[in-house]
């Protein structure tokens, strides 16, 4: 089990999921750390983000409440109140100031929190808190999830060895340019502010915000980020060697923990990295490969393993990008099924069928324009999508 | 059955579907009739829309020639051929001049048109034409469509009667702001050419541009209507109570064909009406409207018959459009589940239910902040949507 200096972890079953599983977890760091947040653009915006957001701008973070079953969205004013009451509660549990306290939620919304529940069970939370603990809060955070998400590395600054490690939760209204979902990131590196915020911006950048399971986007989404320094390198900065281990180092957790993500899309049973190359432009290889990467039609024939590259090519063809048919090259991992815009005929399609039979797989696009790129992780589109967002709730 | 003067109409099985189907259709006007067009804005242009777009420049149109089973598209300079071929085997059987014949294909993508059929079975097509043999050609092009789909009007112009005909294709890969599938209309109204273009682009935005099943567009869709003249009414043009008849005539035959095209939806079960009023301004209003409308999650809901408005004002809130979310309110008919914002409780919840049970019903979102609206048609999201597109080529 990973662990980091400095933090703990408990959780517990609350009872505000029926189903009697841990349900609220904590995250706590013995001296209050650095933090950096990046939240849900969504203009309907759940109360814990409404508490956490304007906390997070002063730069220091001690513990993070997080709930699963409820989240505490659409729930006006009172819900704005449970929030605040949530954290107050945990906070004088902990001995710390209430503004240390980031809260989290996640579940069904427009429900307010069951808090004669929270009342009992926040204050019983400190009890369990444990080094090796992460795991639980893993599990705690866990809704659609079929399971718990963890990715940890090492690195090092000034000979002073530290740790990342991030828990995630996500499987469904999983969508880019959002903060897309639940992460927490622990490290015991000591970080220079700014650039924490800097850092994990990129970083969210180059994995959640590349990951499509459906096109929906909560109101709820958040990633934290929380440097406490424990152990004792020299203050990590921009523009350094030592700055940009860390960023790679934090990318890395991140991109794992988004890929487990779309792996665990609901219903998904393909994980499909949509490569775009030779674009005019990068805003063009970013619409391309999202146009792809988000096509039900594309995603449909991704299940049913069908090299059927005529969705593909129509996707890339209403991206909005600039393309020139005549110059647009397809392939399953090396397998080229389109070339100049024309297929390559049964032999490779046969030869690509194969590719599409694996559990992970690249479709490679090159649009023989200019030399901008982009990338996204997507799913397939399965009958169990349907199965878990028609029954969910019920 | 409804006819139009001067209309004949044509189908035939020539063999391009192993089902032996009708799978070619011809439409076919006693004299050169005006004619105005909608085509795909993809990109990626199939070889039909590449010949006919630039011959409906001309605003003369006699013969329309339409086959499923094989879009004819990414098929390169040998595909163009192929449908220039077909149009001139056509115009010969036919004594017309060949740039006064439409062709038009759907069905499968990259596979080269089976010229041998073709080239037997268009020859012998005029020998069908009957000036009631509409609905055979509304079979004929026909996909993954579970019924044909025909819709008309009468009108008059200085006392004379005339008729507005229209059939249409399409049940997957439909997706606003595109001509989004095929439909042919064809009236003996006497109109004056620019404005049955204008006419033809005011009725496409207000019926199959405002439609959603799935978020793809395809390389192959075209509106076309043909206008012969044969009412032998005064020459009907814009900004007249005349023109005005025509106009909504049109539109209302489009909208007709459009709802049939959702509730056909591949795998749909429900028409779901989204209507957004209060936005700020039209664009807000057409956003949101199309947020709500192409969520697969709510979507999912529907199906699920789950009054599940958190995913709704999840969808207000990512759209993008200016939002306060405490004046948002939302009902299922007539039904409020949203009010400020904020849930009206499960009593209201379960009167919602019973809404989504219908077979067809309307979502109203009052954004609360002006006089702007927009509306759009969607369907559910279900398992057999997932059967059908995995399934379909195989």
């Amino acid at each position: 089990m990973t662990t980091v200096k400095g933090f703990t972890f408990a959780a517990r079953s609350a009872g505000i999921r029926k189903s009697g599983r841990l349900d609220l977890g904590l995250i706590f760091s013995a001296k209050p750390a650095r933090c950096a947040g990046v939240f849900t653009t969504n203009k309907v915006q759940a109360a814990p983000i409404l508490v956490t957001a304007p906390r997070f701008s002063g730069g220091l973070c001690q513990a993070v409440l997080v709930n699963s079953g409820n989240a505490n969205a659409c729930t006006g004013e009172p819900g704005l109140r449970d929030a605040e009451h949530c954290s107050r509660l945990l906070a004088d549990s902990l001995g710390i100031d209430e503004t240390l306290v980031a809260v989290s939620s996640t579940g069904v919304i427009g429900q307010p929190l069951p808090m004669p529940l929270l009342v009992e069970a926040i204050p019983k939370l400190s009890e369990g808190l444990s080094g090796d603990g992460v795991s639980d809060v893993a599990t705690a955070i866990m809704t659609t999830d079929s399971y718990s998400k963890i990715s940890s590395r090492e690195g090092s600054a000034g000979q002073k060895p530290y740790t990342v490690l991030g828990v995630a939760k996500g499987a469904g209204m999983i969508h880019p340019n959002m903060a897309t979902m639940l992460a927490f990131v622990m490290t015991d590196a000591c970080v220079e502010r700014e650039f924490l915020q800097q850092a994990l911006r990129r970083a969210v950048a180059g994995s959640f915000n590349i990951i499509t399971v459906d096109r929906d986007t909560s109101t709820n989404d958040m990633v934290l980020v929380l440097a406490n320094g424990e152990a004792q390198n020299p203050e990590i900065v921009a523009n350094t060697p030592a700055g940009q281990e860390f960023a790679a180092l934090l990318q890395e957790v991140l991109l794992d923990l988004a890929k487990m993500i779309v792996r665990d899309g609901e219903g998904a049973t393909k994980l499909v990295h949509v490569q775009v190359r030779g674009a005019a432009d990068a805003a063009d290889a970013r619409q391309v490969a999202y146009s792809v990467a988000t096509s039900n039609l594309v995603k449909t024939a991704f299940f049913g393993e069908d090299a059927n590259w005529g969705r593909i090519i129509a996707a890339v063809g209403y991206s909005g990008a600039q393309v020139d048919p005549s110059r647009i090259d397809i392939l399953f991992d090396d397998v080229p099924v389109v070339q100049g815009g024309l297929g390559t005929g049964p032999e490779r399609e046969a030869e690509a069928t194969a590719v599409l039979k694996q559990a992970e797989f690249a479709v490679n696009i090159n649009l023989g324009l200019g030399e901008a790129q982009a990338e996204y992780y997507t799913s397939d589109l399965t009958y169990e999508y349907i199965k878990i967002n028609a029954d969910y709730r019920t």
